[in-house]
């Protein structure tokens, strides 16, 4: 009658390493936040549905999940009973008003409108949370998975941006990344753009045609616009200013003769040259074609990424003016950015760049007894290196070498300390070094000097 | 057409101060895991319903929530939607087999049997993740909250109850409890004590009229033993054995008698005295009157209280020989321990016993400037604090005085750094200490030393 364990579809197991890598990279980003004055807030996984719906589009509000506590709806509603009687035997009807959070920027959207009176303004907050979306499961994609945000709200200051560019460039440096970039843009130049090019009611589609040049390059963008609709004489216009070898300066010489008569492109030009003329950072890049699908963006958009693997964007936020509005909340404008902890995970491993003794055990030796009596002794052995605070094992059970032995080569732990009858005699222990193999006989202050060393 | 923003019933959310309060119980308690050789694993928060249902018996089984995507199934089945045409308009059938997990432990089981044979044996792990129950919400009862949970499994050894009594006594000695009693007891003791009374039938309610004692004193567990139909002849026999009086040793003398035929009783009272004679604490007391609920123990069972605070057991675990079975793995002993993180938190809250320099913020300074020059000046000033590791912020935009100096006290900032004119002429800042008051002009270098110090 038993039961074949198995994961729900979509969710992941993870093991002593996986929990140690990422929180070795979590670690990393949060001491950023910190230092930047960031502080963090944790919302609950169970939102109303009222508070969830119609803030993702219509493919984000059907990931939702729902759901509802198991009560007998059956036994409570005879009328629902009768009706199902024969049909859906064991399903009962959902009477559900709660949903899983999708992500972390609504639930932040919801605790500034609940809390703004009593929170210090601008408000800083990080949240390191997991969020749930409904996907079809496929390789790298998961059904629930960590989401690692920063956010200030109540400032419009562009200082503000330059704050999470640096946070991006310190965080990324701090992972061990050599080469990446910042690109930034502004939804107020793609507005304008589109609306001096008189494509205002196509903005969508060229934002999506742009969104694809990283994969298609500008012919397959000029025939993705023109697929979209998008008149050829607007695409020719476009085209040479997604030109990624245009240079920053004569791209912006560009813009700006044709944002002549538009306040709105002038405005993102004139912020988007704030940022590229004040960031400390080498990383920094305009990106004309940087879209980022998102509905609530006003202003500047982030994007990062890396030539150094092969992977999506590691991080992306931007500005947006009017997140709380929906809940009654006017005029609380914010800025955010956004970590793909779980890529950032995936770019380290296959980098191979992290430390060498993060595996996920932090024992740093392990004591191996034989019998009842260098038990005995392996217990004060194990209590003197404790009270030095020193990480430490004693296998729990009288068994063979050849077991005990497997034990700390599974957990990678570095030292292994043999009592023997030798041992016992002598008040010592074989000291093995797992690495190299050299062993010696040390007393237990010898022991506990090498082990501090 | 807004929203009015709320929390789902039963749901908390969680301010800086409680995250930093929450992190500084967990991060000690998971620095004392580390210590003993526990390591870290993560199981998702959404389970098959194979894996939950039939675990937690009928009232916890109502407490599930069961989840499902929101996936329109009128529209999939045609027949569904008929069935309930002007019905449940909106209420969409349930099709979960899928739901949240209600405690660590059945993921745990789940994850053993899994992948027993890939994981260092015994295993040892730990695991800190919310849970939720549909419980009826109540002051200190919620639908979320986190568990925390040491295991050790694959081992018979009583050497493992040992650990785990010694490192409970070290956490909450790191902790700051002054006062707190590890109870211990055994299962084996109690099913042999109904047994040699000739009451095994009605082990289940001796085990609760017992657990009441705390609360009811032995007159009152007089009456609800009574209740339930034990013998009065039988009651009078147990009764001096739940006498908070009687000594340890005296107690043990009695049972040891009474056990003179029952192999069960007398293994369960080796196993106690073993661990009252080797544990290496204050903290250990025999509690005959401790039983748990929970069916799944099979030997030692612990619990842990406080006298400094009225408050319920902060802890509690125990031996279980089957909790793998129902997933196909046989003869996978275990023994864990949990800790009431929430409670911990509520003691501590309440005796004031958290670190003074723990307010959610970590930032050190915050520089406040008055216009456009002094602000130029100000992010030179914070950069150079930020290069020297200092976590520091500067005010994002030109603001009135009292607005700045309120953000600083409400995030409870220790030092202001101010620059107006003559502190930008001589290239200093005015250094408030918001502690004491005190103000110093002082140059950059000056200022990193003081906040260094």
């Amino acid at each position: 009658m038993s039961v074949k364990p198995s994961l729900s579809k979509g969710t992941r197991d993870f093991f002593p390493l996986d929990v140690a890598r990422r929180k070795y990279i979590l670690g990393i980003i949060e001491d950023a936040f910190k230092k930047y004055g960031f502080q963090p807030i944790e919302t609950p996984a169970v939102e109303n549905l009222s508070t969830l719906t119609g803030k993702y589009g219509n493919e984000g509000e059907k990931l939702l999940f729902h759901i509802r506590s198991n009560k007998n709806i059956r036994e409570e509603n005879p009328q629902i009973n009768e009706a199902l009687t024969g049909l859906w035997d064991g399903m009962l009807p959902d009477k559900s008003d709660r949903g899983l959070r999708y992500d972390l920027t609504v639930p932040m959207a919801r605790f500034v409108s609940m809390y703004w009176d009593k929170l210090p303004m601008p408000f800083k907050r990080y949240q390191i949370q997991p969020v749930w979306r409904g996907d079809r499961p496929q390789k790298g994609r998961y059904q629930e998975f960590y989401q690692c945000d920063a956010d200030m709200v109540g400032s419009t200051s562009l200082f503000n941006e330059l704050e999470l560019i640096h946070l991006y460039s310190e965080v990324f440096s701090n992972l061990g990344f050599k080469e990446f970039t910042i690109k930034i843009n502004n939804r107020k130049i793609l507005t304008a753009l589109a609306s001096v090019l008189g494509i205002e009611s196509q903005l969508a589609s060229l934002l999506m045609a742009m969104d694809k040049i990283d994969k298609i390059g500008l012919l397959g963008f000029k025939t993705e616009a023109a697929k979209y609709g998008i008149p050829e004489s607007v695409i020719d216009t476009i085209l040479p200013l997604l030109d990624p070898t245009t240079p920053t300066d004569a791209l912006i010489q560009q813009l700006d003769t044709l944002f002549e008569s538009s306040e709105e492109g002038k405005l993102g030009l004139s912020e988007l040259t704030y940022l590229l003329n004040n960031a400390r950072t080498n990383h920094l890049a305009f990106d004309l074609s940087l879209a980022r699908g998102l509905d609530y963006y006003t202003g500047t958009i982030f994007e990062v990424v890396t030539h150094e693997v092969q992977m999506g964007s590691l991080g992306g936020g931007g500005r947006y003016d009017n997140l709380t509005e929906v809940f009654g909340l006017k005029n609380m404008s914010g800025v955010g950015i956004s970590f793909g902890a779980e890529r950032i995970l995936d770019c380290l491993v296959e980098l191979n760049r992290f430390p060498e003794n993060l595996t996920g055990s932090d024992t740093k030796v392990l004591i191996v007894t034989f019998d009842d009596a260098s038990f005995q002794f392996g217990m004060e052995v194990l209590y003197q290196l404790r009270d030095a605070g020193i990480a430490s094992e004693l296998f729990p059970e009288v068994a063979k070498m050849k077991k005990q032995m497997k034990y700390a080569d599974q957990k990678q732990i570095p030292f292994v300390a043999i009592i023997g009858e030798t041992e016992l005699n002598a008040q010592s222990v074989s000291l093995k070094n797992m690495t190299d193999g050299n062993q010696s006989l040390v007393n237990v202050n010898q022991l506990i000097q090498t082990l501090h060393g």
